[in-house]
């Protein structure tokens, strides 16, 4: 039996940089062993490169917004037909339960080719009331029942005595590396990585939702990034990377995908990206949507701008006031950023964004998937040589 | 084995009248049988009442809409625990291919707490790329991936080489008839519903997605109505309703729900409605959005004022310009309705939602769900009769 | 010189009910008097028409909302080339300076065929940071500048150390009875509303914006309302009628505009409504959308269904909380009523914004215009009687 | 009597270089004269530096799009109190009459706080029915006012036996360099705009509604730029920029704002940017909503990120199929790139934008205002060895 999960949350106790040899391990063949490349993956600043001028968080990750955790189910399985490079990625907004606690979220459909669920009533009711699932697009019917079947178990009276809750689940096309429609996900592998969620380091590249997913070209996936303000704000991004072509890539502005030599991805469908922040901030849904848009900015900056198919779905929620879904209550009492003191926190949205997205590529190992088509990661050496090059010149 | 299914759409060859009394033969008990009223259902105008000034189609029905097929599931099944009144509508929106083909579309969120999957792109390129189907709030999953099933068996390429579609799956909250988290659909019944799809007339009440459907306090589900412009456009609206309390009631303006006797709904929740418009006139998607807020407008004069907690969710969708998904092809060229000659396509859009709504009530029969709850379908007596006193003043 | 103008608000001491008799002396020749009708004209509720089921507040106006001052200039002047039956009316959003003290709000475009300026601050910030104008479509440029210059004068820092704001100017086109690009309203027009301004009984009918507005094919204008829900919130409704075609007209559910005989109105263009919803309930940006689509289906209730060429927008806000214009303080703690308890809230502005178009029909008197255009006021002995017929069948 | 203004759009027989020169020569006194440097101005390509690899159209400017003008009028009156430094600058979407022949438009609000009139009729109505108006905050209602005389006098039916328009007036605060709330601009001033409005070069930096701007912490206002698809279709873009802090500038990546010496800014309050673009390629109204989404983009990468207080609001509209307000027309047949083919667009508006804001800088001269405020035109020899520097490394 080939198939292999892991759970990228099992592996808490662990620094964050062992991960990439150690998820080498997983490749289920000496063919796909022989074409993963030996470096091991590093985070944009262990190369050394800086975006912004933001400090970053603890662990440099969404989580590093208090109470937000992270869990991920990984599925990499055969190679031909049915082979599967896939997985879902689940964000569980605060500590609590978020069904009984909402907090406040707004989403940004910038280019929507693409899907995730839930909107409507965040838009309606300004509220987040159920986890985030990123998966691949074949999976979501399977995840969106897996995450109703959550809700219900862990809230006897939802559906019953209680209205029930649109869940979140967006996807990007994984069709490159997995032979998507055979849908090898299942309900247990939603459980698993609810049940892993956890707060501190997270995975990043090939794991969970983005274990099948490109971006500029190489192998993508997720990856995450966080920035404090001076006000002691936190701002977390974590996208699932599946975007872009090579030549439109920029690191802090470099033009990095024209200079990088060799590794030349097949010519490739268009793809997406989701991208969720989160803040600890306390932010009214109109601004979080502005924090949304401030979001795809940063995605600009990363030089991606959103081509034909591209589903670019953004969605910002804050944990700072966690409203109760307390039906006595006539009132909530709620604190809200002034306007005027919001710039810090558009700021961190931009820079972690691009963080987050340079996160994923560069902790992508190479990944060969179905019929042998190959995600090649990004080669850190030569990333490192051209960056240098330009910031030698001060 | 008491699971009981039946196909509307297999029924096609009869009169839609027999459907009513054909219906309760499925009931599943005596102790229900001898609750079902014997009264045979009928459509409004079956009552005499006529909403506006427009014409109908022949159908008086979404399906008036040329091209345009409906499709439905209904499940009921036992009577305690695990007791299912819940089911599938499916609609086809043009007699092709609609991922092959797409149509211009748009959609409203009127007060949204609820889900209609698929929005985004629909937002994004302005185009319904798959059939619709409604459901009840926990059979989304289910029928979310059913439809990805369908979309990949119908388009071999779909995901392989072609792009994928996000399908529309829209839903209201069937709990008080329904065990609903037992979620007793599965894949074979959405199919069922799709293979069923016909043009012609549409079962109404509790069938398919409205099986266990709720509206001003007594038994709603599935209606339809149409009507026909000047220019000879039609308008098309089916709706799943599950909304309102029974004192908001209106008729054509007349109070009726505050004037009917006896048959007390339980208090219930807040519920939902889902409403489709369909129509054969050429509407960009900027036009397809105003006749959906026009829709929410003929919610309104029907008496429903959306609740908190109510997903009210509408999309409009033309059939007159099918859009190749033909890569080659650099332009489309197209036509749209003059805006100066589009108010008779907002009136047929206001009379086809009302009357729609009030086929669902009217043609909906008392149901015996989960723990002996019961649904009274609207006395017609009562409705002619208050009817007749409002018009005999004239 | 028979140029007359009146302020509305300088006859705060006096019952509104004379205010009918006191407008008729304005007109400016015998031969407008003659055609005159002499019926006082009346609320709806002196009709003994009451609509819904919620109380009014102590003025049936949006000034019960605690504040919330309304002021008018109307002008009246000739009755050929350069004939002006037009004017502004101010709503003062709350009893201090909404430039230091803002106040959230929310815009809904119902059918945009017009002009509501302001409004992108208002969506991108939440908040109502200016009195609210409602003037004739040819007016928007000279309102506009007089509201700058109120600010300035009323706000010395502003535009000087301290951010602009925008002001809301929102229009009809009262081109039926005014020779509307003569442009007869200046600054001193506008201050004079603005200095006017109190809370207490608001004209109605033929003054101020609405001095020239049709609604249903009969003189409108003006009209207000409101509502107290059993909670003690108070929701408001200011409406400049200018819409809608008369046999569309319902009255409490009854189609009064089909069965009046008589007053036979010319052939129009299409038309417009704005309509201003006020709460003293804390509602935020995303709930007061949701007032402003209720207002909405307010409209729709009594019979208007937005035509081409209408521009029906909707402004809806809250006086709960102030949000000082403070930008030291970088928080504001604010309340939010429970989305659970809205439902009250949607109830009172569906009935008020009823009332409040129904109120500018009633208490518009007849007026004779350019050219000898007339807009006939809905003969209310008629109203009484349809209306009566159809109460007294019960 | 000092009161200068000057066409830019009588100066279109020359090249546009001469003209940085000649408006130096509009200075008023021998002290502001002193103060501005005497570097010639020159637009980016002129100094070597591309944006993106797209080719430009024949002139770089949004008059590419065949058919599109640009008038200009420019104030610079006085130097204290009363000192203005203002204008207005109007595009004419095509070189017919936009009342009578109307385009597909549509805008976006990145971030409102900021004023962009006759946006809710091109939201619904999907249309742009008249000339486009670049200005200062406080000449908002005078150029209103002036634009409803303008489209009066071209269309004497309009407002007559035709529906009015809503002109579409956007603004920036220049209140840096003028003294706003003594509003000098007059609607004869607004007709000169439109009555010297041609196709061709156009005039940039200090000059119409941009004459006062500033952005990057160095003098801004008004720049343009376009580009050419492989498919031979053109996006122009014209910025009214007024945005963003000095160390945010990026071009071409580069960080140059981080870069450059001296020429220190007064510490500013938060400013704007106006985008229009237009297009020849046939787009609908949601595809020109997408174009403009991308501009939002292209402004992210020239490092402007929409800080608070910025009222950044854009427009896109289309040339390519003139509706005509023809009421007796019932159709429009209309032509839509497929969306498979609008990516090159995108990247035209991405490219377009960022070098129309960077046209914006390079193009302005040090402009001395009210109280002798100085905005310092960016320093070009600086720029040129940033750039060379990060361009020698290859």
């Amino acid at each position: 039996m080939n198939r292999r999960r892991f759970m990228g949350t099992t592996l808490g106790g662990l620094s964050l940089w062992p991960l990439a040899g150690l998820t080498q391990e997983i490749t289920a063949s000496p063919r796909l062993q022989e074409r993963v490349e030996d470096e091991p993956r590093k985070r944009l600043r262990e190369l050394g490169i800086r975006i912004g001028t933001l400090e970053t968080g603890p662990h440099n990750a969404l989580t590093d917004v208090e109470g937000v955790r992270v869990g991920q189910t990984t599925i990499i399985k055969g190679e031909g037909k049915g082979a599967a490079r896939t997985g879902v990625t689940v964000i569980l907004p605060h500590s609590g339960n978020v069904y009984e606690e909402n907090l406040w979220a707004s989403a940004f459909n910038l280019n929507g080719w693409g899907e995730m669920t839930g909107v409507a009533p965040i838009e309606s009711t300004g509220l987040l009331r159920t986890p985030i699932f990123l998966t691949g697009t074949y999976n979501v019917g399977i995840v969106y029942g897996a995450a109703m079947e959550y809700l219900s178990r862990l809230n006897p009276g939802m559906g019953v005595t209680e209205e029930t809750a649109c869940p979140v689940v967006a996807e990007c096309f994984d069709d490159f590396l997995s032979d998507t429609p055979s849908r090898p996900i299942n309900t247990d592998d939603v459980f698993k990585a609810l049940d892993g969620a956890k707060p501190g380091p997270v995975a990043e590249g090939a794991v969970g939702g983005g274990t099948g997913m490109m971006a500029f070209g190489f192998k993508g996936g997720i990856g995450t990034s966080s920035r404090r303000t001076g006000d002691k704000d936190t701002v977390g991004v974590l996208v699932m990377a599946n975007t872009a072509s090579r030549s439109e890539l920029r690191i802090d502005g470099v033009p990095v995908g024209r200079k990088i030599k060799g590794f030349n991805p097949q010519p490739g469908k268009t793809r997406s990206i989701i991208l969720v922040a989160a803040t600890d901030a306390p932010l009214l849904p109109f601004q979080l949507k502005k924090i949304a848009k401030h979001v795809a900015l940063g995605l600009a900056q990363a030089g991606a701008t959103s081509h034909t198919g591209s589903g670019d779905i953004i969605l910002a929620f804050s944990t700072a006031d966690r409203i109760p879904r307390d039906k006595r209550a006539p009132f909530r009492d709620v604190r809200s950023v002034s306007d005027f003191w919001i710039t810090p926190l558009y700021q961190a949205a931009v820079e972690a964004t691009q963080e987050a997205i340079l996160n994923a590529l560069t902790m992508a190992r190479t990944i060969v998937g179905r019929d042998g088509n190959t995600a090649y990661g990004i080669p850190l050496d030569q990333v490192r040589r051209i960056m240098m090059k330009f910031s030698s010149i001060d």
